[in-house]
Protein backbone atom coordinates (compact mmCIF):
# COMPACT_ATOMS: atom_id res chain seq x y z
CA UNK A 1 0.00 0.00 0.00
CA UNK A 2 2.85 2.54 1.03
CA UNK A 3 4.42 1.36 -2.23
CA UNK A 4 1.52 2.06 -4.31
CA UNK A 5 1.20 5.20 -2.54
CA UNK A 6 5.10 6.50 -3.46
CA UNK A 7 4.17 5.05 -6.95
CA UNK A 8 0.82 7.16 -7.54
CA UNK A 9 2.78 10.54 -6.15
CA UNK A 10 6.28 9.09 -8.72
CA UNK A 11 3.37 8.80 -11.76
CA UNK A 12 1.52 12.14 -11.38
CA UNK A 13 4.66 14.06 -10.77
CA UNK A 14 6.04 12.66 -13.59
CA UNK A 15 2.79 13.43 -15.65
CA UNK A 16 3.17 17.39 -14.68
CA UNK A 17 4.93 18.87 -17.35
CA UNK A 18 4.00 19.06 -20.68
CA UNK A 19 7.68 17.45 -21.99
CA UNK A 20 7.13 14.51 -20.35
CA UNK A 21 3.53 14.07 -21.20
CA UNK A 22 4.89 14.79 -24.87
CA UNK A 23 7.01 11.70 -24.25
CA UNK A 24 4.53 9.37 -22.87
CA UNK A 25 2.97 10.25 -25.99
CA UNK A 26 5.88 9.85 -28.67
CA UNK A 27 6.31 6.17 -26.85
CA UNK A 28 2.95 5.29 -27.07
CA UNK A 29 4.05 4.83 -30.83
CA UNK A 30 6.76 2.56 -29.95
CA UNK A 31 10.19 1.94 -28.32
CA UNK A 32 11.93 5.03 -29.54
CA UNK A 33 16.27 5.77 -29.31
CA UNK A 34 17.04 8.93 -27.13
CA UNK A 35 18.44 10.50 -29.81
CA UNK A 36 15.19 10.12 -32.19
CA UNK A 37 12.91 10.60 -29.22
CA UNK A 38 14.97 14.11 -28.28
CA UNK A 39 14.49 15.37 -32.26
CA UNK A 40 11.44 17.92 -32.25
CA UNK A 41 12.02 18.66 -28.35
CA UNK A 42 14.09 22.20 -29.09
CA UNK A 43 15.97 21.39 -25.62
CA UNK A 44 19.62 20.38 -24.51
CA UNK A 45 20.37 16.95 -24.01
CA UNK A 46 20.90 17.43 -20.12
CA UNK A 47 17.67 18.70 -19.87
CA UNK A 48 16.05 16.24 -21.98
CA UNK A 49 17.34 13.55 -20.39
CA UNK A 50 16.65 14.99 -16.95
CA UNK A 51 13.10 14.25 -17.71
CA UNK A 52 13.96 10.75 -19.00
CA UNK A 53 14.98 10.13 -16.04
CA UNK A 54 12.46 11.66 -13.88
CA UNK A 55 9.65 9.41 -16.10
CA UNK A 56 12.32 6.33 -15.38
CA UNK A 57 12.33 7.01 -11.68
CA UNK A 58 8.37 6.79 -11.83
CA UNK A 59 8.18 3.74 -13.48
CA UNK A 60 6.68 5.05 -16.43
CA UNK A 61 9.21 4.49 -19.14
CA UNK A 62 11.88 2.23 -19.30
CA UNK A 63 14.98 2.29 -20.90
CA UNK A 64 17.90 -0.06 -21.69
CA UNK A 65 21.12 0.42 -24.01
CA UNK A 66 22.44 -1.56 -26.68
CA UNK A 67 26.03 -0.62 -27.95
CA UNK A 68 25.49 2.98 -28.03
CA UNK A 69 22.08 3.07 -28.46
CA UNK A 70 19.80 3.51 -25.50
CA UNK A 71 15.95 2.86 -26.25
CA UNK A 72 13.12 3.39 -24.24
CA UNK A 73 9.82 2.45 -23.81
CA UNK A 74 6.66 3.00 -22.41
CA UNK A 75 5.63 0.36 -18.92
CA UNK A 76 1.72 0.51 -19.40
CA UNK A 77 0.79 -0.38 -15.82
CA UNK A 78 1.84 2.72 -13.34
CA UNK A 79 -0.62 4.84 -16.47
CA UNK A 80 -3.51 2.06 -16.03
CA UNK A 81 -2.92 2.60 -11.87
CA UNK A 82 -2.93 6.14 -12.03
CA UNK A 83 -5.88 6.42 -14.64
CA UNK A 84 -7.76 3.49 -12.01
CA UNK A 85 -7.01 5.84 -9.35
CA UNK A 86 -8.85 8.79 -11.17
CA UNK A 87 -11.76 6.63 -12.36
CA UNK A 88 -12.41 5.26 -8.31
CA UNK A 89 -13.07 8.90 -7.10
CA UNK A 90 -15.09 9.68 -10.19
CA UNK A 91 -17.46 6.59 -9.21
CA UNK A 92 -17.51 7.22 -5.90
CA UNK A 93 -18.76 11.17 -7.02
CA UNK A 94 -21.27 9.89 -9.52
CA UNK A 95 -22.74 7.53 -6.78
CA UNK A 96 -23.33 10.87 -4.74
CA UNK A 97 -24.64 12.95 -7.09
CA UNK A 98 -26.89 10.00 -8.79
CA UNK A 99 -28.40 9.28 -4.86
CA UNK A 100 -28.86 13.33 -4.59
CA UNK A 101 -30.62 13.18 -8.10
CA UNK A 102 -32.72 10.49 -6.89
CA UNK A 103 -33.25 11.94 -3.96
CA UNK A 104 -34.54 15.06 -5.23
CA UNK A 105 -36.66 13.16 -7.77
CA UNK A 106 -38.39 11.48 -5.01
CA UNK A 107 -39.42 14.93 -3.35
CA UNK A 108 -40.80 15.99 -6.02
CA UNK A 109 -42.95 13.01 -6.31
CA UNK A 110 -44.25 13.24 -2.80
CA UNK A 111 -44.93 17.23 -3.33
CA UNK A 112 -46.86 16.16 -6.82
CA UNK A 113 -48.37 12.60 -4.78
CA UNK A 114 -49.79 15.55 -2.15
CA UNK A 115 -51.37 17.97 -4.69
CA UNK A 116 -48.88 20.16 -4.29
CA UNK A 117 -47.20 21.00 -7.63
CA UNK B 1 -4.70 24.23 -26.05
CA UNK B 2 -2.32 26.28 -23.77
CA UNK B 3 -4.93 26.77 -21.28
CA UNK B 4 -5.89 22.67 -21.39
CA UNK B 5 -1.57 22.33 -21.19
CA UNK B 6 -1.61 24.55 -18.18
CA UNK B 7 -4.51 22.77 -16.93
CA UNK B 8 -3.43 19.21 -16.65
CA UNK B 9 0.03 20.39 -15.64
CA UNK B 10 -1.64 21.52 -12.82
CA UNK B 11 -4.15 18.96 -12.09
CA UNK B 12 -1.62 16.42 -11.89
CA UNK B 13 1.08 17.99 -9.69
CA UNK B 14 -1.74 18.49 -7.81
CA UNK B 15 -2.36 15.09 -7.09
CA UNK B 16 1.26 14.49 -7.03
CA UNK B 17 1.12 14.34 -3.41
CA UNK B 18 -0.66 11.84 -0.74
CA UNK B 19 -2.42 14.57 1.33
CA UNK B 20 -3.88 15.73 -1.99
CA UNK B 21 -5.28 12.78 -2.97
CA UNK B 22 -6.80 11.79 0.26
CA UNK B 23 -8.99 15.46 0.70
CA UNK B 24 -9.84 14.65 -3.55
CA UNK B 25 -11.20 10.99 -1.53
CA UNK B 26 -13.06 13.29 1.31
CA UNK B 27 -14.54 15.51 -1.23
CA UNK B 28 -15.94 12.78 -3.33
CA UNK B 29 -18.43 12.19 -0.39
CA UNK B 30 -19.64 15.63 -0.43
CA UNK B 31 -18.72 19.54 0.26
CA UNK B 32 -17.14 19.69 3.52
CA UNK B 33 -16.03 22.62 5.61
CA UNK B 34 -12.15 23.08 6.05
CA UNK B 35 -12.43 22.21 9.70
CA UNK B 36 -13.94 19.04 9.23
CA UNK B 37 -11.79 18.06 6.11
CA UNK B 38 -8.98 18.83 8.35
CA UNK B 39 -9.56 16.49 10.97
CA UNK B 40 -8.63 13.56 9.93
CA UNK B 41 -4.54 14.77 9.26
CA UNK B 42 -1.60 14.90 11.38
CA UNK B 43 -0.95 18.35 10.55
CA UNK B 44 -0.72 22.07 11.52
CA UNK B 45 -3.36 23.93 9.36
CA UNK B 46 -1.38 26.48 7.96
CA UNK B 47 -0.01 23.47 6.17
CA UNK B 48 -3.20 21.76 5.45
CA UNK B 49 -4.31 25.01 3.94
CA UNK B 50 -1.46 24.95 1.64
CA UNK B 51 -2.79 21.70 -0.19
CA UNK B 52 -6.41 23.30 -0.39
CA UNK B 53 -4.76 25.89 -1.72
CA UNK B 54 -2.56 23.92 -4.66
CA UNK B 55 -6.05 21.76 -4.83
CA UNK B 56 -7.80 24.94 -5.73
CA UNK B 57 -5.55 26.71 -8.00
CA UNK B 58 -5.60 23.63 -10.09
CA UNK B 59 -8.85 23.91 -10.39
CA UNK B 60 -9.90 20.04 -8.94
CA UNK B 61 -11.43 21.92 -5.99
CA UNK B 62 -13.41 25.16 -5.42
CA UNK B 63 -14.18 26.65 -1.65
CA UNK B 64 -16.75 29.56 -0.85
CA UNK B 65 -16.84 31.03 2.84
CA UNK B 66 -20.34 31.38 4.48
CA UNK B 67 -19.80 33.41 7.86
CA UNK B 68 -17.19 31.65 9.61
CA UNK B 69 -17.02 28.70 7.66
CA UNK B 70 -15.47 27.73 4.60
CA UNK B 71 -16.64 25.02 2.21
CA UNK B 72 -14.67 22.87 -0.32
CA UNK B 73 -16.18 20.63 -2.98
CA UNK B 74 -14.39 18.80 -5.58
CA UNK B 75 -15.17 20.05 -9.39
CA UNK B 76 -14.93 16.79 -11.50
CA UNK B 77 -14.51 18.02 -15.14
CA UNK B 78 -10.31 18.99 -14.13
CA UNK B 79 -10.04 15.42 -12.83
CA UNK B 80 -11.85 13.94 -15.80
CA UNK B 81 -10.01 15.89 -18.55
CA UNK B 82 -6.81 14.01 -16.37
CA UNK B 83 -7.78 10.94 -16.97
CA UNK B 84 -8.68 11.29 -20.34
CA UNK B 85 -5.36 12.24 -21.10
CA UNK B 86 -3.96 8.97 -19.87
CA UNK B 87 -6.53 6.56 -21.38
CA UNK B 88 -6.07 8.48 -24.73
CA UNK B 89 -2.39 7.48 -24.44
CA UNK B 90 -3.65 3.91 -23.19
CA UNK B 91 -6.14 4.03 -26.58
CA UNK B 92 -2.69 4.89 -28.52
CA UNK B 93 -0.57 1.48 -26.87
CA UNK B 94 -3.13 -0.66 -27.17
CA UNK B 95 -4.03 -0.15 -30.94
CA UNK B 96 0.04 -0.55 -31.19
CA UNK B 97 0.19 -4.14 -29.48
CA UNK B 98 -3.06 -4.99 -31.20
CA UNK B 99 -1.81 -4.45 -34.51
CA UNK B 100 1.69 -5.97 -33.01
CA UNK B 101 -0.48 -9.13 -32.00
CA UNK B 102 -2.15 -9.35 -35.21
CA UNK B 103 1.44 -9.37 -37.39
CA UNK B 104 2.85 -12.09 -35.23
CA UNK B 105 -0.22 -14.02 -36.17
CA UNK B 106 0.07 -13.27 -39.40
CA UNK B 107 3.20 -14.56 -39.48
CA UNK B 108 2.94 -17.78 -37.67
CA UNK B 109 -0.21 -18.57 -39.79
CA UNK B 110 2.62 -17.45 -42.95
CA UNK B 111 5.15 -19.66 -42.19
CA UNK B 112 2.58 -22.54 -41.47
CA UNK B 113 0.99 -22.35 -45.28
CA UNK B 114 4.77 -23.31 -46.25
CA UNK B 115 4.76 -26.40 -43.91
CA UNK B 116 7.35 -24.96 -41.64
CA UNK B 117 5.72 -25.26 -38.10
Amino acid sequence: MANQLTQLTGVFSALADPTRRAIVGALGRGPTSVSVLAEPFDMALPSFMKHLSVLERSGVIRSSKSGRVRTCELRPKPLSQAEAWIARQRAVWETRTDRMSALVEQLHQEDFDRGRP
